[in-house]
């Protein structure tokens, strides 16, 4: 693989993720829908509501027996929220009835209570209601076969009410591609223990592992494998045959002597090359057990750029998440770029609406790029730019 | 309670929640942390890079020896990723280091390998590096006891990163408040199953759910109780024995017959009242067992309106998450509103970059609110607007 441009590499990946053997839809109980997205669109299998029920609490009656009021009417019973098949109501008689109770065949209107005074046995009417005064019909806000959601639809907490108001328990979302998550490298050890010489914490786990699940992916595995191809094998293997359908690796894609990656997949057809970008142009993928993978270098900062490069879009589009953001904005700082390469500075947006970089180029500003909210894309050929350029940055 | 204006009755709520016994942090692990919201400002406790490496593979050499190039220097060993305490490098050799390894004491430039040559046993030098070059010196990205993160900081991936870079696998996040649902109603039946006549499925207790959690709570139950104010009583008991410090109710809160969560708390001191808003007027809360309780109407549409307004900002402050955002927006199309009552008509944005409303202003209208993305907030005095006037919405 010869040095290649960014979108090219981005078109490769796309290619390559276009082999994941992801399922279209899957169905979730709503109390874990949240933030799903509809895979299909839902049609109400019921009228909402789902029967005729009152507005108010006070009397269901006859409208043309209130036509003219006063008027007392005798009343017969009463019909409470959760009522089981109430009476029919006896023309030139009212019922009781409660807001969101079922309102008795032959009532076409409810008198509201405070337009009623008790009179003997009976109620008096103080004010005529025409009929379907205070009833809400039943399939009034949505008849029973109409759409209840659009697909492509992130599910919030009004949406999910909205199903359980149709009595729909389940839902069908787009499903989550199943992620692995490698780091390679002898010197990486789990954050928080204590630290040998020589070794660092692995930070490209965490960091690839939360933005999959941030990009709508589930995360199967975060796994340490050190410099062995066969320790690595052996995590393929088992990640695979456990569901894992995209593996995501950082390091040993270089040209030392301690490569695992490489060593593996090379000869298997993992194309490894260099994308023309900083940081992180050494990249490579492939797939094993017909699995695509998508190794990226092991700096932390690189790994994560190219996650957010190439991975974060074709994933969020799986998902049905909006699109990442990329926006032309002033810079708030002159900047200066290393030439040769395409860069992508980190950048944080500025109080006047611009935006300035973060610290210097180096791959290795894991705190600098905490502290980044874009990156800013610098063309190869561009090695200083002044206050109020337009660059093209990416949201982080 | 008389009928209260709607910031008023906010301001009883933001009263009442300023009891919630909740902690003002929690450690979480960082594969947790995703989304949680720093409690407190995080200082690295390592340099970072946290020893000196180089950022290149290549040869590590005393740059004095290179000034005058090209030069053939002995090549006296490697040094790997990983490597335990490299041996110093002798003056007049070079030692052949890989990208990210510890640079070895006496050596203070690197020579990338392409600019090297194989000469025999050793290595030619074939460009002068000066001191320092392709050397991360430790600290150079952050000093150990600066700031890694800030307080109020919502973590995405890089900031976990960030953390595990520092070796440090926790964080202290604004601890969730606990929240217990509780839905009140015999109608009320768990969504999915068959439906009795004139049982419905409850929509209250994942609305009320899936909005708190989205608001940053921790929703500890999520429970229907029925008309019966002594199995109310006892799963309070339950929830508040087991950690639930806020509890919010829907239904039971009216003048009829049947008004489990009036029954209960008013003799135990709850107000009990009407807030001038529509949908959701009849409003009360309370404490039980000197837990705070808020109790919204049992209409899914009032009571979701109703967190929205009263709970969700309390929450989301609590939580360190964005305020709810009210927006002025022009109006698409006109719209009409019961005079006599503020109220919050569900709206759309539209393509022009207005807002127009969706449906009627009728509280039953659960699929028109999921249909809908912001609240119209229409004063008790309008009855009417034009196209293009000014209407004052809240966010969904």
């Amino acid at each position: 693989m010869q040095r290649i441009p960014v979108e090219d590499y981005a078109a490769r990946i796309r290619e390559l993720f276009a082999s994941v053997r992801n399922r279209p839809q899957e169905f979730v109980p709503i109390a874990l829908a949240a933030d799903r997205v509809t895979a299909a669109e839902v049609r109400s299998p019921l009228d909402l509501p789902i029967f005729r029920n009152s507005q108010m609490d006070g009397f269901a009656v006859h409208a043309a027996d209130v036509a003219v009021v006063p008027v007392v009417l005798p009343v017969r019973g009463e019909v409470a929220a959760g009522a089981v098949d109430p009476h029919a109501l006896q023309l030139g008689t009212a019922v009781a009835i409660m807001t969101g109770a079922p309102v008795p065949a032959g009532a076409d209107a409810v008198v509201p209570i405070e337009d009623t005074r008790a009179a003997g046995g009976g109620v008096e009417i103080l004010r005529t209601r025409a009929s379907g005064e205070y009833v809400r019909a039943a399939g009034s806000d949505l008849s029973a076969g109409s759409l209840l959601l659009p697909p492509g639809l992130r599910l919030a907490s009004r949406h999910l009410a909205a199903l359980a108001a149709a009595n729909l328990s389940e839902v069908a979302v787009r499903a989550r591609v199943r992620v692995a998550v490698i780091s390679t490298g002898n010197e990486l050890v789990e954050p928080g223990g204590p630290l040998g010489h020589g070794r660092l914490p692995d930070a490209n786990g965490i960091a690839l592992a939360s933005a999959a699940t941030a990009a709508g992916a589930e995360v199967v595995a975060v796994e340490l494998t050190g410099d062995d191809p066969a320790r690595l094998a052996a995590v393929l293997e088992r990640t695979i045959s456990g569901g894992a359908e995209l593996v995501v690796t950082s390091g040993g894609i270089s040209m030392g002597a301690h490569e695992p990656v490489r060593q593996l997949l090379e000869p298997l057809g993992a194309a490894v090359g260099t994308v023309d970008m900083q940081p992180g142009g050494p990249q490579a993928h492939g797939t094993y057990r017909n699995v695509p993978i998508v190794c990226f270098p092991g700096n932390p900062v690189s790994s994560q750029l190219s996650f957010a490069l190439f991975l974060a879009p074709l994933l969020r589009e799986t998902a049905g998440l909006t699109a990442v953001t990329r926006t032309a904005l002033p810079l708030s700082a002159p900047l200066t770029s290393s030439p040769g390469r395409r860069q992508f500075l980190r950048g944080r947006r500025t109080a006047d609406g611009g935006v300035e970089t973060v610290a210097g180029p180096g791959s290795h500003l894991v705190a600098a790029l905490a502290a980044a909210d874009v990156l800013i894309d610098v063309p190869a050929d561009v090695t200083a730019l002044p206050v109020g350029a337009t660059v093209d940055t990416v949201e982080l």
